[in-house]
């Protein structure tokens, strides 16, 4: 595994465009900050293009979209095609709403994305295959995940991360799984779209995005699985204050004791 | 008090679709999710049909209203009716600005409600009975809180929870108070938006709105109760990340020990 | 240093009207509310005339501006100069964005402002001087920061905050630095929308801008120096809980004994 790109980051400072939902968008900046990216999140087309050329990655977050964000979606995915910069969908709950899945497809045929991160429920709706979701949750699924996650892969022609208690990561032949984690995560509204961020955050700083699927995912299974293990009960408030946190202390080191990845 | 209602929640984690004010979103979110409920927020009202099928609740949180929003506020309340799915509404700052008391009112000719939750300005608003609202505050006023909120309960058909140091809770004839919480409460921004989303958390799984709106204020408060009995100094947003956690750990036999209505 | 305002404040509990960003508005509304004032968030155009009538002050913060959101900010620019409330200014990103730098323009052609709360890329581009903004942060610049501070406080007839390491405070002639703080503001998203509405607070309840935006800057930076001095790391989020509870917290006494402005 590529740590040397966390310490890569941290030295670049990458700037990260969200068009974000607003239920999370203040833990996924937080966060974003601690780990050492810069986040930008603009809601307005008219300084799409600036925002882009500004920032080394975008963030496409489905999660409280309207036809007017869908719109901004669009112009910001065909700018940073443009202009090169890597675009990371988050498709947040597709899985449960067939509105959601037709804009997500109809987005994935409008511009190129290098990384789709969702749960085995979006990854699912998204591959057309069989999984049960539950509102916006994953969702219980009998479907084998790693067959799901390659055949999105394959289908958008780019890096999938299937996230849940372990990751998934596929570039549509090779397969890594993340083991790391803990199950607060569940308890933490935003896990998944913090994890979509930093993504976007690594794709700034390189382009093998397979790599960078990896190292995101275990930056930030790692650095709960660290948290979770200091706290003496399931304090999912606690668990954000001290993710984002150790976000910003974790070490190389630190990860590489707990690493556990296939 | 009917504390099974918790247990039972925790069992079937209710979907809970809340049109939520763009301030305490995120709190209200974790709240929901550390109770044990499953929050959705969309704000686009193309896939309202789907939110309110998915959902077990809906809440309909004034605190941030926009035309575009009000338009989606209609949509979806009346939709709930048809798929009679309880809605829960929070008439934030109708006590003090004259535009949103007259959105509420026609909100509430436009579709049924099973709850609303307002401090006592609020409440005395919708009733059009005299008391002084102060901004988005309750105010002091020196009306009968009792008198009041059964005001509002029969005018408008439905179960009102008039919260603040005591929330006093009526179907328009029978009436209970609850006694339990803290004065960190006020400090914290949210306490009575949170409370409203988890008012429909509980509407989700049972028929019985006054009970339901007891336990709702109960477990609230009084686990705000026991997280400001640890605290040695008022630390606002130090009780907000402990309350949340308490949502999540507080067990049936706590809130007995300290619970005081009647 | 005026410290006294800081008593007054909480007496007096002011409203602050803030069209916010909605990134950091939850942190800005529980810090005003900690600190003793009363926030109000709005964002429709049909309730602007009542929010600047029931508000103190209004800060206006350009975070993310739609062009929607940019039609409320005029007219209730225009309303708070018609009722006399003083309006703080929040320029985000004007150093990054021409669009934005446009707008903000236009923005203080419209109406006037009594301050100007930005950082040193944000305040140069309004004064059109040299400086190299990098996203939204305050880049690295060799500009003298009380020349470009002066000129923007000269240009737009307001007292400028050019906050950052050290805080620039000036009314075009005057000038103040504000020595205290910690590098954690920099890990913090949001300080600066916090302090922009902070300094709101004040203007509600003294007419001297200039102490006011001093007072605003001790106030702040103080607390975030009395929490940082008891950190053991660089928590972020930590930081974040205890500097709102510190706004609650703080006394005089505590802040006179770490004063360091000149």
């Amino acid at each position: 595994m590529e740590l040397r790109l966390l310490t890569a980051l941290r030295a670049q400072n990458p700037i990260v465009f969200n068009i974000a939902n607003f239920v999370t968008v203040q833990d996924v900046a937080n966060g974003l900050n601690a780990l050492g990216a810069s986040p930008i999140m603009s809601a307005e087309v008219q300084e799409a293009e600036t925002m882009v050329q500004i920032a080394g990655a975008v963030c496409i977050n489905l999660g409280t979209l309207t036809e007017l964000q869908i719109e901004q979606m669009r112009v910001v995915g065909r700018l940073a095609n443009q202009y090169h910069k890597p675009v990371v969908l988050d498709p947040v709950a597709v899985g449960a709403v067939p509105y959601r899945k037709r804009i997500a497809q109809e987005l994935l045929t409008t511009f190129d994305v290098a990384v789709i991160r969702g749960n085995a429920g979006e990854i699912a709706a998204l591959a057309d295959m069989d999984w049960q979701a539950k509102g916006i949750d994953a969702g219980t699924g009998t479907g084998d995940l790693i067959s799901i996650a390659k055949a999105c892969a394959n289908r958008y022609h780019c890096c999938v991360i299937l996230s849940g208690p372990t990751d998934v990561i596929t570039d549509g032949t090779r397969v890594v799984q993340v083991h790391n984690g803990t199950p607060l995560f569940q308890l933490h509204v935003g896990s998944g779209d913090l994890l979509s961020s930093i993504v976007a955050a690594f794709t700034a700083i390189s382009s093998d995005t397979f790599e960078v699927a990896q190292t995101a995912c275990l930056v930030l299974a790692a650095s709960g699985e660290l948290v979770a293990s200091q706290l003496t009960a399931d304090r999912p408030a606690t668990f954000t204050v001290e993710l984002v946190d150790k976000l910003s202390l974790v070490t190389v080191p630190e990860i590489e004791a707990v690493e556990s990845l296939n």
